[in-house]
């Protein structure tokens, strides 16, 4: 067929074509196919000429994508694509934006806010929000173009409930506020000595025995599942997962009072006796509610079955309420347990939580287990200069093939007490802790031996045996979280010369009557030059 | 401070700021504050004016954010944005397309695809794989622009490896053809009367002793854990999720060769009788191995503890293998079960299942069991015309509030015979079945009285009574396959002048070179107009 009879032809399949919706065109002067299965759901025709595919063609963009192109284009045709990335790409194959990720784009006309997904909108929003200032002649947002993702995946922030009881509005009053500041976990600390706090149809007695007080006599409470999936289905509606712990094999004291033939007899150490006397005087005893503040003293049977018939129903019936992939056990302090009986229990308490389908988070002490379940994400609490081996501890989930959350203590220990200020909070991790110190860290240096994809994220615990209320919260949390949002979402330190003490307590400064038009608390710390309007 | 003084104090904040990596910025004379924590990866502030925000401002976009957004902004200045869609919003916010969609702009220069995620990112390359074709000079893609996205969430293909085994290699060209197809779910039935093909360590017994033969006496075969691992992550890498089925409590009675304290006696009734004629001749005997190809005969002992501790270990172990959310527990042709029995048994399995944190999926027989778990979705398998009040049973899952996945046998089971083409597949769905009978059906019509919001998705399912080899599969599956892809993604039927049979077999015809190109050994069906080059 010569080219002329090739186009008459040509012209009767149009035809046929264009009856049968078949989306074909004309382009150049010769009919194309738009033959796609399934059917798109818009298909606009140019009337232009077509792209030509040689030997030169060059693909660019996501590396995936470009393979699978390139393969699927040389089964077709025979040709081999190039691989460019210097601008004289012909063919480029890219993603909306990283997870989480958003664009602003704000002039005299317009704001434009686009999410790679929902979640980097909602970011975005909250970025928006924050821009918006006064002049002296009203409100304005500046003209400014923001592209905007997250260094980690995971941005935590712990809430101790075992301590303390705090109410789900308070913990939906933390939710609202964490989100604001781009993180998307929460850790519910849901268990401790002082008392279990989560209502669980298998093990029932646990809260009717275990929930009804709180460290310094205060009163406890616990969540019901309803509460339970509120704080849920409300954290995900910002944006944020729920990773619930039950803390093991130590800090079990209120386990034993339901289930008293699962724990061991309290370990009265010096070190426990010297830390009642610090706090209150109070000693733990068999059989009757602790409201100290001592650690370390309680724990499970190890060698006893039923311990782990108990860890199995209670895991199992979590995870069957948490939609987030982490299941964290605990792990840390068990002081009164020989090293063989922890990997022992880090061992078969981590697989079955993995055998559930879930993540296994620990604090890093069970890092040193070497049977622990591979997938075990630690969580490190040491200092930001390591001290005894917890650096080589958090390794050991490395070594695994998993991840860490990093959470130095003498950094972002949210209940640390500030150098000027409320009567409120400890000081063991080196504190008083100041928001320079809580800033001036970053996530990669303290952990020596592991790279960036080590790390899963960042976290900020609030620890609540001096924290009673949510007001307490807010005076605890702000200003000191905006240091560890910062150490989880924003560029490594010294990537960027916003990524400075000086830089963020000016920015800080700035927030202050946003966070106030929101209803937080926030301490007034004379480390931020704080803008009043 | 009158607004010379204003400024001349402004400076000198100003200069502080950029001396702090602040990112100030003078905009028509006047400082504005860019402080945004966490810091952003990139922040460019505009020269121009800002943005001013009024009493007339509106927002649009997105939903949720445009009322994030507004709260946001309320809190901080007392302005109430207005809400806006026609076209003069000033602020705007979305995300970056829904999951799964993407964009394609193609041109005499060049071809963009941007994905929404990288599924979407995925999808497009499939599309821009299809539009490549020959021209008198060469390859071209024709200059376009197509913005697509899927109709449903769920589009899964169906592989029986019970009735014959089918190693990995061969799962893997399934996910490889399917997923070029825009299907994302990969449902394997996984166990039948005929054989149990997952090894699990709960119940080893399963595969040592009631794996080894399939239909017709051949040989059978199952999957280690490593095995079904590497079907997971191949699926997870073409975007696909795995949805397997361990079908109960009939269509057991490979349970009965490991466990027989679990199985009654087979049910051997006229039906059972005339179809083991129909087919082979042979008959169920306990404690033998079935190869034939007679149904609904079997069942496990619905009143026996031992059953429900089997059903936990093996579906909890599958949970534990198995990153979906779905797990599929049949509830198909139970025909020797009282009603009332059957209810039982779907109700506590059902419940199992959603305890360990899965969704259940059941065929629609088990929506009339009203005390199955609220979140089971049902798979619809009757007819495009209902009989029987499959329609009714279907409805019960929509009621309990979850949503259906649409199978109709006379449309898309790909195991029925073609009309004209080899002689394999079965004809008991109204079959043999046409490419054109596979695609005239919508999914949104079938079962009346439920809303497009109701239906989760579509399904092709491949029973492998008489399918033993890859090629059989492909045979069977192509070109009908399409149908459904096209039946799950597209717009519904009469929203496109692409969605009638007249335009579907001209871009099937169009894909046969591509297809061909692939190593896919469609059914040169002669409703199809094939295109050769």
């Amino acid at each position: 067929m010569n080219p002329r009879q090739r186009r008459a032809a040509t012209a009767a399949v149009l035809a046929a074509l264009v009856l049968a919706g078949c989306a074909p065109a004309v382009q150049n002067g010769a009919t194309v196919s738009l033959a796609v299965v399934p059917a798109p759901a818009s298909v606009a025709p140019g009337t232009g000429a077509p792209f030509r595919l040689t030997g030169d063609t060059a693909v660019a963009g996501d590396a995936d994508a470009s393979a699978a192109l390139s393969l699927l284009i040389t089964a077709r045709t025979g040709l081999e694509l190039k691989t460019s990335d210097d601008g004289s790409t012909d063919l480029r194959v890219e993603s909306g934006g990283a997870p989480e990720s958003y664009r602003i784009v704000a002039d005299e006309a317009s704001v434009t806010v686009v999410g790679a997904d929902p979640a980097g909108l909602f970011y975005g929003v909250q970025t928006l929000g924050q821009l918006v200032q006064p002049d002296d002649d009203g409100w304005i947002v500046p003209a400014v173009e923001i592209e905007d993702a997250p260094r980690f995946a995971y941005r935590g922030v712990m809430l101790d409930v075992a301590r303390h009881f705090h109410p789900v509005d308070t913990v939906k009053g933390l939710i609202d506020r964490a989100a604001g500041l781009k993180f998307n976990a929460l850790h519910l600390h849901l268990t401790d000595d002082q008392g279990w706090r989560i209502h669980l149809d298998e093990r029932p007695r646990l809260t009717e025995l275990a929930s009804a007080t709180a460290v310094g006599g205060d009163p406890g409470g616990f969540y019901t599942k309803d509460d339970y999936r509120e704080i849920v289905e409300y954290a995900a509606s910002r944006h944020m997962i729920v990773v619930p712990e039950l803390d093991m094999p130590s800090h079990t004291h209120a386990i034993g009072l339901a289930y008293p033939e699962l724990v061991e007899e309290p370990v009265i150490s010096a070190q426990v006796r010297e830390d009642a006397e610090l706090f209150d005087g109070d000693l733990p005893e068999t059989g009757k509610p602790y409201d100290g503040m001592a650690v370390g003293f309680s724990s499970l049977r190890i060698h006893d079955e039923a311990t782990y018939d108990f860890v199995a129903d209670v895991f199992g019936e979590l995870a069957a309420m948490t939609p987030g992939p982490y299941l964290h056990f605990g792990g840390d302090e068990a002081l009164g347990t020989t090293d063989e009986d922890f990997a022992l229990f880090v061992s078969r308490t981590s697989a079955i939580i993995a055998d559930l389908g879930k993540t296994p988070v620990a604090w890093h002490e069970a890092g040193e287990a070497s049977e622990i379940a591979d997938s075990t994400v630690g969580q490190y609490w040491g200092y930001v200069q390591p001290t005894d081996g917890a650096d080589e501890k958090a390794r050991g989930f490395v070594r695994n093939g998993a991840q860490l959350i990093m959470s130095p203590a003498d950094a972002i220990y949210l209940d640390m007490n500030y150098p000027t200020g409320p009567d409120l909070g400890l000081t063991w991790a080196n504190g008083p802790t100041s928001v320079e110190r809580a800033y001036d860290w970053d996530p990669g240096s303290v952990v020596s031996g592991i790279e960036e994809d080590d790390i899963l994220g960042v976290e900020a615990p609030l620890w609540t045996e001096t924290i009673r209320t949510a007001a307490d919260i807010d005076t605890m949390v702000f200003p000191r979280i905006a240091a560890a949002a910062e150490a989880g979402w924003s560029p490594a330190t010294g990537t960027s010369d916003l990524r400075t003490w000086e830089s963020f307590r000016e920015r800080v400064g700035a927030l202050g009557p946003l966070w106030t038009s929101l209803g937080i608390g926030f301490h007034p710390s004379d480390e931020i030059p704080w803008v009043t309007e």
